[in-house]
């Protein structure tokens, strides 16, 4: 029995850096993959718990309490900045730049949430080729 | 440079089949790789909706509206089988009993949410020694 390609169906041609960037369908992708990463790596026992963390300590940052507008002007930010992150670490797993194992390996390299995925970041950026 | 086993925390001497399903980190692994699989499902775009839809289809069956109580029970013991399913599924993956690719295969043999589910999971038993 010959095995499927679970990947072809998700390998486009992208031309350029933000044409990836800013594609939702692999940033749904990329979600799935960058939550099963995390679990994987059993420093981040709870990525959920551990993004809400670290959104409070951000948010309580300044010791004042930020205005409403820029809350939601700096969570509409961080979502955008999300999903153009976790789109293009699957996009480097779809493309065989990068395996699951370095994904995971590379987020043990730091105990903190932020360094942890920008090291994960750097790794899958300087491994692709676009 | 040798790639560390990603696998390997995870891996335990579970003596029973019981162990299994009631393991609590192996159901939050197991939860994060199948949603991983059913994003990786082209006919399963987004299993939130789906989960949502087929939650909401089996509390309006029967043309009445079911008691608070009954509700809550039939959550529990959903939440109690779904955790228990998905353990056995990364269970099977992490042992190495089942690829990544086969799940999306067995899911992909059905296009509905639980047959798909039911499908991966006897896949998954077959193959599975304890």
């Amino acid at each position: 029995m010959t095995r499927m390609n679970i990947k072809k169906p998700f390998l486009k041609n992208y031309s350029s850096l933000p044409q990836v960037l800013t594609n939702k369908p692999l940033a749904a992708l990329g979600d799935a993959y960058v939550n099963f990463v995390y679990s994987l790596a059993p420093l981040y026992k709870n990525r959920e718990t551990m993004r809400k963390e670290s959104e409070r300590n951000s948010a309580g940052r300044g010791g004042e309490k930020s205005r409403v507008e820029e809350v939601d002007a700096s969570r509409i930010n961080k979502h955008i900045l999300r999903d153009a992150a976790e789109a293009l670490l699957v996009y480097a797993w779809l493309n065989d730049f990068i395996t699951l194992e370095e994904s995971v390996e590379a987020l043990e390299k730091n105990d903190n949430l932020e360094k942890g995925l920008m090291h994960l970041l750097l790794t899958a950026k300087e491994k692709i080729k676009l």
